[in-house]
C-alpha cells in the first residue's frame, strides 16, 4: 500500500473561496460569517474537483491513499480575528470530511487549526478534538508562525504551545509543521516561507527539550525537512558543539520528514542521510509546483518516481511508503487494520459458504 | 591556488569585543563611542589570534588565501543607532585591514557594511567605498535583514537597495548575502537564520528583475545556497510556473554559491545540480561548526576534503577553487595578477643574471 502523507485540497470548489472572500469582507465591516447555505457545495462539485486532479494523479502514479488537509496557503491565520480563523477552519475541515466520506479508500483527513496571532494554542485544541473524535481525522497541521511571515509567536519548544501538545498526546495524533501564506514581502510562500519554517522548526527542536517533556509527541517536517538534510552535517555538528545529545537520541523518535523534494538528487540525498524510519512518502500534490520538468518529461511533484529510481531495499521501501505513516498516525493504522479485517471477513464468508455447499 | 571565499575574523583579540561592549553601554547611556586607544590591539595579538586558528587551518588543509571579513554574527546591525553601526563597522573593517597588511599572502579583505534598520542602503556606500579604495578590500557582506530576524526591510530586489548596488557596480565588487545574529527567539543564528536568509534571498532574486536593471551585479549566497540546491527541482519548477526565464538565464550570471556544507552528501548534491561556474570554494572557518565529525574523524568545516573526495575534473576543480573567485571578485584577480607578475619578474632577473654570468 502506498500512503501519501502530504496532500492539500488545493482544488476545492469555488464556493469555498467565495465564502472566504465574504468572510474577509464581513470582518472588515465588523461581522464574522460562518459557512452557510449561501455557499453550498454539492457532492458532484467535490467529485469533479478531485476526479481530474488528485484522484487522476493517484491512479496515474500508483498511489493509494492521501493524508489530506485543507489548502495550506489559504489557512492565512493572520487574517481577521480568532473567530474568523475558527469559522474558516471549521468550513475547511468540514469539507475535507466530506471528501473522505465520498472517497474513504482514497483520502483520510488532517485538520487545519484555528490559530490566530497572539491567541493561545489551547484554543485550537477544541477544533482538533472535534475533527479527530467526530470527523475521524488522524492529525493536524500546526502553523509555527500564525502571523504569516513576521514570526511573532514563541518557538515551538516554548510552554506557550504545551496545552495543544497535551491534546495531541491525549488523542495520539501528530502534527505536520506547516506555515501558510506570507504577508511579509521578503518571503515568497512556497519558495521561501515554507522551506524556512521547516528549517526553523527543526533547529528549535534541536535546541529545546520538548521531547523530554513529551516523549510521544510527533511532528512531520514537510518539504523534505526544508534545508535540514542538505545541511545534515551542520546540524550534527551544531548539536555536538551545543552539547546536545546526538540527533538520533534527541529527536529522531519524534521528528519525521516527508519526500516533497522535486528532483532526483534531492531525494537521493534525503535517503542517504536520514534514516528510513524517519521518512514518509509525500508529494504535496496538487501543490506548490504543478508543471512538468522539461529535463525529465515528468511532473516535478511525482516524487514516487524519484524513490522508484533509487536503490531502496524492500524493508525501507515498505517503511517509507506505508509503515512509517501507520506508525506516526496510529489512528490511520487502526482504521486500515479495521478495514483490512472487514475485507478479510467478507472474503472469508463466501468461501465458508462454498465449503458448506460442497459438503 | 586555493581561494577560500568565506572566512570571518571570529577569533579577533578580546579588545575588539571590549570596545563593542563599551559602545553598547555608551549607546544606552546616550553616547556613541568610536574605537580609540583605550581598546588598542597590538600586531602580536593579531598574529596570535590567527596563527593558532585560521593560519594553522590553512596550512593543515592546504588552502592558500581566505577572503576575510569581520565576524558575521557580531555585525548585529539591529543594535544601537546608525552611528553605532557605522563606528562598529569601521572598527571591524580597520582590523581586517591590519590582518591583510600583516598577512597579504593569506588574507584579502571584505567589509561589513554599516547597515541599520530603517537606514537607507545609500548610507552604506561611503564605508564600502572607503574599504575598497583606501583599504584595498574586494567586496562586502550585505545583510538582507538588518533587524536581526524580524525581516522589516524590503526584499533585496526592491529599489530601496539600488543606491548601494550602484556603488557596487561602480567599484566592481560583489556582495555575499549574509545576515547576522538573530534577536528573534524563533531563529537560531547559524542553524536557522543564516540558512533561511540564503533561501529567502535566492527566491527574491528568482521573482524579481534585479539583474535586468544591474546585469553585472554579483552576489554570493553562502552556506551552500541555504536550501536551494537541495530543492533545485522546486526552484526550477517555481520559475517555470511563475513564467520566469530558466534559472540559467535569469540569475546564474549573477548568483553564486559557496561550499559551506558540512558533509560529503551535501557537497555531492551541490556539485550535481549547480553548474561548476557558479560554485566558489568556502569553508566559513573558523565559524559555525568548530568540532570534529565523529563519523569521519575530520573537522566538519574542512569542506576541501569533501571536494577532494568527489570526482571533479581538473577544469571544474580549477573553477571552484580559484577561477570563479577571481571572476566574481575582479579586484582580487587584479591583485593576484599583479603579484604573479612581480613574482615572475623577480624570478626572471636572477635567471638572466645567471645567463650573463655564464656568457
Amino acid at each position: 500500500m502506498i500512503i501519501d502523507c502530504h496532500g492539500h485540497y488545493t482544488t476545492a470548489p469555488a464556493a469555498l473561496q467565495k465564502f472566504r472572500e465574504a468572510q474577509i469582507a464581513g470582518f472588515k465591516a465588523g461581522s464574522d460569517l460562518s459557512m452557510s447555505a449561501e455557499f453550498k457545495i454539492g457532492d458532484d462539485e467535490i467529485r469533479n474537483s478531485l476526479e481530474n486532479a488528485q484522484l487522476k494523479l493517484q491512479r496515474a502514479r500508483g498511489t493509494d491513499l492521501t493524508i489530506f488537509s485543507p489548502r495550506a496557503s489559504a489557512m492565512a491565520h493572520h487574517i481577521g480575528s480568532e473567530t474568523t480563523s475558527l469559522r474558516w477552519s471549521q468550513a475547511c475541515n468540514d469539507l475535507i470530511h466530506r471528501v473522505v466520506e465520498l472517497y474513504p479508500d482514497n483520502f483520510v483527513g488532517v485538520c487545519q487549526l484555528p490559530q490566530s496571532p497572539g491567541a493561545a494554542p489551547a484554543h485550537s485544541a477544541a477544533e482538533l478534538e472535534r475533527c479527530v473524535r467526530e470527523l475521524g481525522f488522524i492529525g493536524c497541521n500546526l502553523n509555527p508562525d500564525p502571523s504569516g511571515g513576521h514570526w511573532t509567536s514563541p518557538p515551538l519548544t516554548d510552554r506557550h504551545w504545551y496545552p495543544l501538545y497535551e491534546k495531541m498526546v491525549e488523542l495520539d495524533v501528530p502534527a505536520m509543521v506547516h506555515v501558510s501564506s506570507s504577508c511579509n514581502p521578503n518571503f515568497h510562500a512556497t519558495g521561501a516561507h515554507y522551506i524556512n519554517a521547516d528549517t526553523t522548526a527543526f533547529m528549535q527542536f534541536l535546541t529545546g527539550d520538548l521531547f523530554v517533556d513529551f516523549p510521544t509527541l510527533r511532528f512531520i517536517i514537510p518539504h523534505g525537512g526544508g534545508a535540514v538534510p542538505y545541511h545534515w552535517g551542520r546540524y550534527r555538528g551544531l548539536a555536538q558543539d551545543l552539547k546536545r545529545p546526538p540527533l538520533a537520541d534527541l529527536l529522531l523518535k519524534n521528528v519525521f520528514f516527508d519526500t516533497c523534494v522535486y528532483h532526483l538528487p534531492g531525494i537521493e540525498l534525503l535517503l542517504k542521510v536520514i534514516p528510513a524510519d524517519n521518512i514518509l512518502f509525500g508529494s504535496e500534490m496538487v501543490g506548490a509546483v504543478r508543471s512538468i520538468d522539461p529535463e525529465t518529461g515528468q511532473y516535478f511533484d511525482d516524487t514516487k518516481r524519484y524513490l522508484d529510481a533509487l536503490p531502496l531495499n524492500e524493508a525501507d521501501r515498505h517503511k517509507i511508503f506505508e509503515a512509517n505513516a501507520r506508525r506516526v498516525f496510529p489512528r490511520l493504522d487502526a482504521r486500515l487494520a479495521k478495514r483490512q479485517a472487514q475485507f478479510a471477513e467478507r472474503n472469508a464468508q463466501p468461501a465458508r459458504q462454498g465449503v458448506n455447499h460442497e459438503s
